[in-house]
């Protein structure tokens, strides 16, 4: 199981456009093989800071949602929509939730 | 490491102070002791949908951190801010973040 957890800021005037291009990459990749959780949230404490919250069953299930055309789009667009380079962490989960 | 990922619906006309006691708690706990990442984050497909993500150095920070009293008040509040019961997972992670 692997999560990835991201965060970015949306460009000043492109919050909105952020938020539906989100929107529509995240319906669309919660039907990918091997997703168990995939969303996108806007910080309470910074509204245009948007959190991604990825789980997947396994670093191929990832793999294979980024060669997606919703995912290649999402990758096409969204740089002109956030401020600087996103932060993008992910992590090995040793063992199932509890 | 620990990453802990919940969610939990924010109650008809309580999303507002939800947000408020989600703010204090989350600026208290970044100077927990292992706090390596906690925020809440309302979700963009559904707004009254609030996400929590923490990232803890090991599950003694979190059990520590249940014990301050910010984390009291918050535990003492948010229930009757929310519809239902949170849904909360916990994660061991393998490796650190790559």
């Amino acid at each position: 199981m692997l999560i990835v957890l991201g965060s970015a800021t949306a460009a000043p005037g492109r919050r909105d456009e952020l938020l539906d291009a989100a929107r529509g990459v995240a319906a669309a990749t919660r039907t990918d093989r091997g997703c168990l959780a995939y969303s996108f949230a806007a910080d309470v404490e910074a509204e245009d800071r948007i959190l991604s919250i990825e789980v997947w069953a396994d670093r191929a299930a990832l793999d294979e949602h980024m060669t997606h055309d919703h995912t290649q789009e999402f990758l096409r667009v969204a740089p002109g929509l956030v401020d600087g380079e996103p932060v993008m962490s992910f992590y090995e989960v040793a063992t199932d939730p509890g």
